[in-house]
């Protein structure tokens, strides 16, 4: 078990050789972070689809909104899971849990969705999700109106359909690249922030 | 047969009440096709996603490319077909019969993409992009390694698979908003563009 | 773009070789709609089996029904589409926009009859009908209550079954030959039909 | 268990209803075999379709062929399977015992056929009807070529498909009448013909 | 149709070679049964997963429970069909004739359990199986619910999802060794038993 | 993100009212693991399977064989995965980071056993145990020859074999309860060993 895999199918840029207004935000997203997540190498070897996908992730992700940010989060990591895409499920299962402050329940919603620790209304949330991810034609009027039951607003309907769009066009980048996550996001959230520097020194 | 479907089932805003820079883009198109297509009225009530979804679109499609713009567009109607999206399949194969001046080239990829009257190389393409919009997780190194057989540099199959993903995004707003795809769709690239006015007129 | 197929797979005759009757059906039809519709051509390769498919065809086509001659033709594109049958989508979408008189149902229908301008009574119809075309032994009894409770009576629902049961033989012969739609039938029904000779005239 | 289901979810005419050529075909069945097979009582209800059902199915079961009557049962017997079909896999399971005198090929080929006792020969062809009838739009010149390799003429591949396709149609007509197979039809083939009245009768 | 699969793809031990107390349970029911069922020998392989395998088939096919001995057969019949499983379909439909003295039930759940000749109770049981079969994570409290209210008791429905779970992995040995059932299970339990030795006589 | 799961559906015994063996094996596990798995405690609802399981498990998972202990869990942590297990993916995921010494893999394998760092013969493994896993009626001699191309002996086949076929009974059995992994598996294997205690104590 040593096959380890590259970044991307496709040439990836050096930071460096990126074009300034690129490296300057990845530069932010890795300051935070503590390391460069591959998506933003892997996809900047097509700078202005980069700043597209950039510009949507924000558009949708950072908007003010009625669902959390860890619910968001879980919508990717739902529907990431139905369409078997290791660099989503991993990298947004790492935020979920930062968001959540819980680290069971990314795991859990890769796995089954109908059988993880969430409340009915995301439960409804997330098989509306998966549901758009995986037989688009078949959601119908119906499905929005169990949506409203749940007390989402249209607003909200818009946004858990529109995060699941966005990550369909995400996962087949990501299959098409076999972008691979980085090592860091497997260990995300799962212990106290100030243990990790400690688990990760050479003991 | 009489219950026509309104443009969307989210609130679709009126071309005055849109920002400069997306009423200014939305009357070139509309200037240029004789008419606006629902999707930009459609996807408008969220301008900034509106921003990003426009600007991914045309970093993809108004690229030069190994592709060609009918084989572009081509890809759009068989993965759409693909995932049923009524409103991507009308308004792009009526794109692709313009863009390809075959009348008949869309319908066909729309209803099976193995029969249509097109070249093999051009088949394979149409075959890699349906995997990945269906099944992306199946999609290995032998598909790309199948795609450089035919010709297709790996710039060729990134644009390939982008516009995949690109549109597997899109199929699923237009489902999510029930979008409806415009009348003038349906007969564009059918007929000598000068004939048309005399068809629709009251005769 | 310029693979053009041949009508079949197998064999056609010339419609001078085929026997009288054959040959005096087919004559009709040609001197109806102007040109001989393949699939007589494609299945003349065998005589007795035309025979058989003809007074089939005729038997529930023709006869009187509680369905409108356009419902039926709509039964044939939405299950031949759920089969991605070329030929099937392709004529008898042309023939439902004659028989309809409505020049965008059938394109509707064949991507996504979920989303058509249908009456929901005719979307009942062909909910049913894509069922057993798919899924036939999921059709129950609960499949006929819901079509009863839209006003469909015994004999409309055998109709309605019995028009997918015969669709589904003939998808099956259309994708055993490979099958060619007449270019023909592309247009049809989709301007007045007196603009056509001047559409299809060299200008 | 005691639920016995009528023959049909439709009327069933009796026989001495039936018009006269009908009612002869019938009776000639049920002297050769000893009891109507349900399939001629449940289509009755249509005449003319049941004439058009007919001649089509004799055009192709009782046509001079490269396949065996056995084979021929079997591709039903399979693709019936395929479509979960009672009637057809109890029926036509019987008729290919007795036609192949073999009393286990028929439950092998409907569970798996492609662990039946069957000649390589026979498991392509059964491969070939099964895809046919399940997914046909795959169906694509090279499963044809590999039926060719195994020494099938183009005239025993038309014979394979189109008994396919008029089972596809037979299929959805049992499962929208919920056809119920004759009880007679479950020993049949299985034990020596002198054997059965002795076993049935009140011993 | 003469190529007689063998009993195992792996190798199958003599009976003489085996531990005694496999040996002896094999014998008993041999005495029994009059033949020795291949899954016995095809298992024997691996005397330890033997053991284990014997003992949870007894654990859970011998258990005193709200649920008939012919019932128990039946969620293996209906569940190993829809795997495609020719040795539990076969020998398992043969036991289910026996043990519910009737003829025609086990072909029938073989091939559709939705037309099967069952009490509405043991349809909705057969349902659940199938599903937990076939699609296991959509299981959900309600599916449960449902078979309460068809008047089955929680032990009930440990049975019904553990006899489904048991075959789930004895379908994939059988799959992976393409177990054959012995010849004798086909007539088994079709006709009374004391006609069975003049059958097979050679007469 | 608070709706905490119970361990099962069904009744859970308390350790102390298990039988001996039963609770000795557990004891034993708990000493060694540190807490009692929950599959244990649910289901010793039923002694007799509880043994029969455990057995079965043993025999496959604790014997001599051509494969590591870590690709043993692999093959489960694949297969479950297949099936949405919960229970499965999590405890299992746990073992085969402990067992294989990588942190990655399992997390790796669960989502996409395609694209995971694992040699390309144990890819080979996971490849044909997940076909067994989901269509096992299409596992032919084929894919047992691919495998022994890859060095695999019929033992080595047999067994990845038989671990997907306990764990095709196992996932099912987990669904059927709706078994909830215990919290401790989530971190297992993902940190030093000794890091543990100090990452679970209250700081």
């Amino acid at each position: 078990m040593s096959n380890v895999a590259p970044i991307s199918r496709f040439p990836v840029p050096r930071l460096e050789d990126l074009p300034d207004d690129i490296r300057a935000r990845i530069e932010a997203v890795a300051s935070r972070s503590g390391f460069v997540p591959n998506v933003f190498l892997a996809l900047a070897h097509r700078p202005d689809e980069w700043r597209a996908f950039v510009a949507y992730h924000d558009a949708l992700m950072e908007r003010e909104s009625g669902l959390t940010a860890a619910e968001k989060e879980l919508i990717v990591v739902a529907t990431s899971a139905a369409n078997d895409c290791l660099y989503c499920v991993v990298a947004h299962g790492a935020i979920a849990r930062v968001r959540s402050r819980n680290p069971l329940v990314s795991d859990q919603v890769a796995v089954d969705w109908r059988k993880a620790d969430v409340a009915e209304r995301q439960r409804a949330m997330l098989g509306f999700a998966v549901k758009l991810a995986v037989e688009p034609a078949r959601v119908t009027e119906d499905d929005l109106a169990a949506l409203r039951y749940h007390g989402f607003s249209d607003e909200d309907i818009w946004d858990i359909g529109a995060i699941t769009a966005l990550f369909a066009m995400s996962n087949r980048m990501a299959h098409l690249t076999a972008m691979r996550p980085n090592d860091e996001f497997y260990l995300m959230g799962r212990v106290p922030k100030d243990a990790l520097p400690k688990l990760q020194s050479p003991a």
